[in-house]
C-alpha cells in the first residue's frame, strides 16, 4: 500500500461536472476529468420523445441522470489515467451549483424518471438559473416584510427567485400534482450525496444560504409557510428535514451501486455536500475571519468569515457553519462580471480586433486586455455601472440595468472594455465598504475562479481600485479541490485524511507566490473616480432616479 | 440660343467640392461633378517640402488652392458632360463650411501662398472644425459676460471656438507676425467669391452667424475687442469690413481669370457667398416662417425663419437676412448625429453583422437599420444621451459626453443603434420645444442632407418622437442646388434668372411626394420615454450632476 492517500472531489457546474483526484498530504491535483452533461441546460424543450414539451422563458432545468453519468464517466477515468489503487482513495466530496433542486420519491427516485411525470417540466431539476419563480419570490418577500420575519435581515432584506422556497412554491402553485407526488424536495447537491451513500442528508450550507435556515432558529415558522399558501404550511416536515448536517461531516460510506459507478471501494467516506463558491474558501487557504475570498467568474461571489452575526447591507446571506464549521460565513455577490466582458466581446467588438486575435492565435479578450492595459486610469473618460444583470450586493435589485457614460467620437472598444472591468472593481469596493461599515473587517483578499487565472489586468485594476493586495489561490479549480478536501475530512486523520477542514486547508490549499499590489498613482486616480461611481450608484440604484425601472416597465409593455 | 438657362452651384465641403449645373426654370439638376481636395483636411502636418511642420491636436487647416482647383476641375466637366453652351449659363453661386477663414494680402493672396509664411500654420485656412481656439473662445465668452455684451443672447449665451473672432484672436495671440502681415481676415466663402469676380464682399450669413454681426447693431464695439487685447481693438476696420452684403445679392461678374478656370463667360453673374446649411433652406422649398428645415448629416442643423428676433435657449444664432432676405433666420444644432452612427458602426459592431453586410453587398448601417426596424419603440429598454461630441443646442456645452443606460446581457448591437437614433431624435425634440417655448412656432418640418436620403427608419423615428410630419427635400444635394438658385437670383429675371430667392425657391425647389407621419402607437411610447430623456438631459446637462465634466477633468490630467 502506497504512502500516499487520495480523495476525489467532484464539482457539478452548469454545463458539466469536473472530478479531480487529489493527494491528501500535499493537495496536489493528480488528474482531472470533465463530463459535459448530455442534456446540458434544458431551457427550450424537455429531452423527451414524442410531441415537444416546450418551456416558458426564464425556465432552466437539468436532467439528474447527467449527475450520475458524471460519476460514471469521470471517476473511472481518474483511476485509469493515474493508476492509483482505489484502496488509496479514502474519500469523496462534492459541490454543486445552488439552489438547484428536484422533487423525488421517498427512495430518492426523481419524479422526472417516472413515466407518468416525465413530460411535466416541474418534475425535473430546477437549475440555479431557473428564474421563472419570480412571482413566488415576490410573494415570499412581501409576506416576510408584512410579518416582520426576523430571518429577512440575514439575506440583505430580500430573497431571490433562485432560492429553494421560491422554486418549491412555484411547483405547488403551478403543478400541485407534482408537489403532492413528491415525498422529498431536495437540493441536487444533497440528492447526489444520497445517491452515493444511500443516506439522505441536508447540508448546512445550502440550507442556510438558500432555504432560510439558521443553526439557532431553524427554518421559518410553519405559520409563515401557511401565510404563503395553506398547502405549504408543513413543507419542511412533510417534504424536507429539520436535521441539518454541518458541512465537514461524513454523510456515509459509498454504496455498492455507487462503487460500481466509480470504481472506488464500497464504504469509501462520502462528505456532506457543499456549494461551489463556499467550498472554494478553504481551498483558497482561508479558514479564519478577516480575509475575503472572491470567486471571480461569470459573476463574483464574495465570502468572508466572521465570529459573530452582523447585518451587512445587501449581503446574500450569513450562515453559521455555512463555510467553515464554528464560524459565520457572510456571502455577497455581483450578478454579472465575466458575463459582462463576454457580452461585450461577443456583441460590441469590431472585426479588426477579432481578426487580430485570430492572427495571433489568441482570444479577443486577450487582444482587448492588451490594448486596455496600455491605458492609464482615467484616460478614457468613461465610467460604467456594472448592472447588466441587475445588482445583488448591496442594492438587491434585479431590475437595475447597465450604464455607460463619457463616450466621445474617439472612444474605442478597449477603452470601454477597461471601463467595464473598472466598474466591476468599483462594485466590489462598494461591497467591501459595506462589510467594513457593518463592523466586519476585511483585512486581506484572496481571489480564485476563472478570471484571476487569465486576466492580469483585471487583477491589477481590482487591487488599484480597492487599494488592497490581492492574493490568488494556486488551484484553478478550487471548487473541486475544496470538495476533495472535504472528502479528506470525511475520511478523517485516522484513515489518512484530516480531522477538520482547517487542517485540510493548511495542508492541501496553497496560494500563488505572486500577488497584485495597488500602484499608488493608479489608486490616486481611482480614489477620485470612485466617488463618481458611488454617486451614480446611489442616484440610479437607491431610487433618486428611477430611469432603469421605468425603462424596464416600458420594455415589458412594448 | 436655347430656351433653357442654367446656373452653377458649388458646394465647398470638408473633404471635397461639388458643382452642379441646374436648369433655372425647373430646378432640374442636369449634371454634377466632385473634386476631392488634394490636401484634404490638414490636421497632422503642413503639405510643405522639407522638415515636417507638425500641427498640435485640435488643429484643422485647408489649402486655399484646393478651392481654386475645385473650380478648375468641376465646372469644365459639367459643360463637357452636358454640352451646355456657356452662353446659357447665367450665374454662379457658392456655399461653404463656416466659419472657415484665412488671412490674405490686400489683393486676396493668401498668406500661406507666400514663401515667407508657407511654413507657418497660422497662415493657412482654418477649417470650421479647427478647435484649437478654445482658450480664445473662453476669453471672448468671459469678457462678453463681464461687459454684459448685448449680442451674447443672440448666440444662446455662448460663442464657439469654431467662430471667426476666436480663430482670429488665436492668430493674434499665437502668431502676431501673421496678424500684422494680414491685410484682410476673411471667410473662405467670401474669399472664393472674391477670386471669382475680383470684388471683395462680406456676406450677411457668415457675418451674422459666425462673426457676431447684426443688421441693426453691426459688429461688437471696438471697446469690446480692445478688452480682449489692445491690439485687437480695430480688427474690424483694419482687417475686415463693415459693409455686409445681404445674401441674394450679386457680388459681381466673373473675371477673365475665373472665366478661364471654369470655361464660363466673363461677366457671368456671381452671387454673394452663403453657408452650406443656410443655403439649403430655400432649396428645401422653405421661404416663410413656421417651417423648420433640419439639415441631417454628420451633425444636425435646425433652421427656422421668423418675422422678429426672439431669444431661444441654446440657439447658435439669430440673424436678420441670414437665410432669406427680410426674415430672421434662427439656427440651432446637434453637434453629432450621423457621426455617432458612424462611430458605432466602426467601433461597436461585431463581425457577423459586417459579414452579413458583405454578403448582401450592402453597408453595415443598412444591416443595423434592418434589424433595428424590427424592434418596437421601448422594446430594447435602452435610452441614450446623444452627446458624443458635446451638446450645442440647447445646453451649449462642449464638455458633455455620451451616455447609454439600460444594457442587459441580452442587449444587441441593433438595439443600441436604434437607441442612438432615438437619442438624436429626442435631442431634436428638445430643440423644437425650446423654439416653441420662446414663441417661435414650428408648424412643419422639412428634412434634407445625407441622412434622410438613406435612412427611412431614422426618418420614421424622428416623426414618431417629435409627433410631427417630416417632409423631405427632393434634392439630395440641397447646398449645391441652393447655391445655383442664388446664382439665378444674382443673374436676375431680366437675364433669364429670378428676381428673388423666394421666386427661385418656388420654381427650382421641390419636395419628395412621400412624407413620414407619426404612428400613434409609437408616439405614445416615445411620449413616455421623452420625459426620461429630458430628466437625464437636465440631470447631466444642467449641472445637477457633474459626472461628465469630472470625468473630462480627470481624463485631461491622466
Amino acid at each position: 500500500m502506497s504512502r500516499h492517500k487520495y480523495t476525489v472531489g467532484v464539482d457539478f457546474g452548469t454545463e458539466s461536472g469536473r472530478a479531480v483526484l487529489v493527494e491528501v498530504g500535499s493537495g496536489k491535483e493528480i488528474a482531472d476529468s470533465v463530463y459535459v452533461y448530455r442534456n446540458g441546460v434544458i431551457d427550450e424543450a424537455l429531452p423527451v420523445p414524442g410531441k415537444p414539451v416546450r418551456l416558458e422563458p426564464d425556465w432552466a432545468l437539468q436532467d439528474p441522470e447527467d449527475y450520475i453519468r458524471t460519476f460514471q464517466r469521470t471517476v473511472p477515468a481518474l483511476l485509469r489515467q493515474t493508476g492509483v489503487d482505489p484502496e488509496n482513495v479514502i474519500g469523496v466530496g462534492i459541490d454543486f451549483t445552488a439552489c438547484t433542486m428536484l422533487p423525488t420519491q421517498g427512495d430518492g427516485t426523481p419524479l422526472c424518471a417516472l413515466p407518468e411525470f416525465r413530460r411535466n417540466p416541474h418534475a425535473w431539476v430546477k437549475l440555479w438559473k431557473h428564474h421563472a419563480a419570480q412571482p413566488e419570490a415576490d410573494k415570499i418577500n412581501a409576506t416576510a416584510r408584512a410579518l416582520s420575519e426576523p430571518w429577512l435581515s440575514r439575506y440583505g432584506g430580500k430573497i431571490s427567485s433562485e432560492w429553494f422556497f421560491a422554486k418549491t412554491l412555484q411547483i405547488l402553485e403551478e403543478a400541485p400534482e407534482i408537489y403532492s407526488a413528491a415525498d422529498r424536495l431536495i437540493e441536487a447537491a444533497d440528492w447526489v450525496v444520497w445517491q452515493l451513500c444511500g443516506v439522505e442528508t441536508r447540508n448546512s450550507c445550502t440550507a442556510g444560504y438558500k432555504a432560510m435556515w439558521s443553526k439557532r432558529d431553524g427554518f421559518p415558522a410553519d405559520a409563515f409557510f401557511a401565510a404563503l399558501d395553506p398547502r405549504f404550511e408543513h413543507v419542511v416536515d412533510e417534504e424536507m428535514s429539520r436535521r441539518i448536517v454541518p458541512i465537514g461531516s461524513r454523510a456515509g460510506g459509498l454504496s455498492e451501486r455507487a462503487a460500481a459507478w466509480t470504481g472506488l471501494l464500497p464504504g469509501t467516506a462520502v462528505a456532506v455536500a457543499n456549494v461551489d463558491a463556499h467550498v472554494s474558501v478553504p481551498a483558497a487557504t482561508v479558514i479564519e475571519p478577516g480575509t475575503m475570498v472572491i470567486i471571480m467568474g461569470t459573476s463574483n461571489c464574495h465570502i468572508l468569515l466572521g465570529d459573530r452575526e452582523e447585518t451587512v447591507e445587501g449581503m446574500c446571506g450569513v450562515v453559521e457553519d455555512g463555510v467553515v464549521p464554528g464560524l459565520f460565513g457572510f456571502e455577497a455577490g455581483q450578478s454579472a462580471v465575466g458575463d459582462i466582458f463576454g457580452w461585450f466581446a461577443e456583441t460590441s467588438v469590431p472585426p479588426e480586433l477579432h481578426e487580430r486575435a485570430r492572427k495571433l492565435g489568441t482570444s479577443v479578450h486577450q487582444v482587448l486586455e492588451e490594448e486596455a492595459a496600455q491605458l492609464r486610469p482615467g484616460e478614457s473618460g468613461l465610467l460604467a455601472l456594472d448592472w447588466w444583470n441587475g445588482n445583488r450586493s448591496v442594492l438587491v435589485d434585479a431590475d437595475l440595468r447597465g450604464l455607460l457614460v463619457g463616450m466621445t467620437l474617439a472612444t474605442t472598444a478597449p477603452e470601454i472594455y477597461r471601463a467595464l472591468i473598472e466598474a466591476t472593481a468599483f462594485g466590489t469596493r462598494v461591497i467591501i465598504d459595506a462589510f467594513e461599515h457593518a463592523g466586519v473587517p476585511v483585512e486581506r483578499i484572496v481571489a480564485c475562479g476563472g478570471l484571476p487565472d487569465r486576466n492580469q489586468l483585471l487583477m491589477q485594476i481590482y487591487a488599484d481600485v480597492t487599494g488592497r493586495e490581492f492574493a490568488v489561490a494556486a488551484s484553478s479549480q478550487t471548487p473541486a479541490l475544496g470538495s476533495a478536501m472535504f472528502g479528506a475530512v470525511a475520511a478523517g486523520a485516522a484513515r489518512g485524511g484530516h480531522d477538520s477542514i482547517v487542517d485540510a486547508s493548511k495542508r492541501m490549499a496553497h496560494l500563488r507566490p505572486e500577488t497584485y499590489r495597488p500602484v499608488a498613482a493608479h489608486r490616486a486616480v481611482y480614489d477620485r473616480l470612485y466617488p463618481e461611481y458611488v454617486r451614480l450608484h446611489d442616484l440610479f440604484g437607491r431610487g433618486s432616479d428611477n430611469v432603469m425601472r421605468t425603462l424596464k416597465r416600458i420594455q415589458r409593455e412594448a
